[in-house]
């Protein structure tokens, strides 16, 4: 049986990590920002429990907790600590109703240096100007879905670990490695020289009807670093203008492109068919 | 100068297609349901317009009406009721704030017949158990993109015609033909003779890693219907006997499947890949 305390007091300070919880996952330059890592529901949460991230609490409903604990190794949480709540008591101090009824708190830990991302991989997306967290939420689950070894950010991306983030990509942003690539709006395309360095060939996805089709680009190729833009802008041409190639994915005339995590989807696939 | 009407009472009954809003999209046999069509956003009502659903009314704030009206043919909402209101009124008559501004109303048609549907077609998605709105939406925003000529709905799935598909989907539910065959979660697999009568060679998505590669699945098909079931239960084996294949997309071991939307995208990229 794993040790659980029993709190009714809202106020509460032990409930603080998980206190208006639409800003505790703020990064803590932000406004009423913690920075903590935030894992809702128990697919989630083990998934927490299984990262490189240091959990913090566990707190849930009694019936959550009980099921939850049902499915773990102890081992897990042996120095972990555990609140029970009732839904009112979460309700009042996460600030909303959240019925999910089980939490986990974690620190955000250093980032690994892009070099060690880079090591072992053979296949990377790069994100430049990504800013929707259920994008960049998508792409995590997508990527660890289909064999991608890591996701790089560069310039103006929102932050990986926003609790939206996290939820939406059912915990891969706790498994999969991410780093970010230095520099500004005009700049952190230079950056791009690491990847080239260790043997990447760089694809920019497009929508240009002018660009390769997709198969065609990424036919034959041993490392690959597929580069995507946000939907609507696209990457900067600064950013095609550093790669190898730039690559599209065939669309009826006359229609709309596709969602941006849909695309980088399909261009997963590619890769993983082009090395059959 | 197209012509329009200001309305500031709420209570005028020349609002009651956009009154109530979250129930005017339900279909007619359901509580408050209206079972119009309602498009939302200057792109979504552009193609209401274009569309075979006979629009009823166009209702907007002023500056939306004349941005819109500014970048159509104004033959095209020739007979057609132009109402303007102010954000206040149109919230109270909505029943929220309606912040787009821009608001087309359409009735029903009858639906094309199967056969119809399928007379140029050559390649088809098939939907069992699809009840989620979002889910839908996507998978006709995708399909349309991706040069699919129809969506077929078995069993189970939700109202193509809800507003919140017609929002995701980006209008393209408007513009796509689908049609609902006939028959109950156990029965209606049979309607896929039509198919069969009519050259599909029939191919069931799933996650089963015994299934084939899409790749293969597809290879060399004339015309093929792509079935697709609902995210977690997916098909039911009943549908999927009635089918020529089981194909699956490739995924990392020990991660989730992709979303339903997602994998139909896969798919209908491999189909125009296998046929270039």
């Amino acid at each position: 049986m794993i040790a659980r305390t029993l709190i009714s007091d809202p106020a509460d300070p032990r409930l603080d990590d998980v206190r208006d919880l639409n800003h505790s996952d703020s990064r803590p330059d932000l406004p009423g920002g913690k920075g903590l890592v935030v894992a809702e529901g128990p697919l989630v949460v083990g998934r927490l429990l299984e990262s490189r991230f240091p959990v913090r609490a566990i707190v849930g409903f009694k019936n959550k907790l009980d099921s939850f604990f049902a499915t773990i190794d102890p081992a897990l949480v042996e120095d972990i600590a555990v609140y029970e709540v009732t839904r009112d008591v979460l309700a009042e101090v996460a600030g909303f109703d959240m019925h999910r009824g089980l939490l986990a708190t974690a620190d955000r830990v250093e980032e690994t240096p892009v070099s060690q991302v880079l090591e072992n991989a053979r296949t990377v997306v790069v994100l430049e100007g990504v800013g929707d967290h259920e994008n960049i939420g998508s792409m995590f689950r997508n990527a660890a879905g289909m064999g991608v070894d890591a996701i790089l950010f560069g310039n103006g991306c929102a932050d990986p670990l926003y609790r939206r983030v996290v939820r939406v990509s059912m915990g891969n942003v706790l498994r999969l490695p991410f780093a970010h690539l230095e520099g500004t709006y005009t700049t952190w395309q230079r950056s791009l020289d690491q990847l080239k360095e260790a043997g990447f060939y760089l694809v920019s996805l497009t929508p240009d009807p002018g660009a390769e089709h997709l198969e065609d680009a990424l036919a034959g190729k041993e490392k690959v670093a597929l580069l995507v833009g946000a939907e609507g802008p696209g990457l900067t041409e600064h950013a095609m203008r550093a790669t190898d190639v730039r690559a599209r994915i065939p669309m009826a005339p006359g229609t709309d492109s596709l969602n941006l995590a849909t695309s980088a989807a399909i261009a997963f696939y590619e890769r993983d068919r082009s090395q059959r």
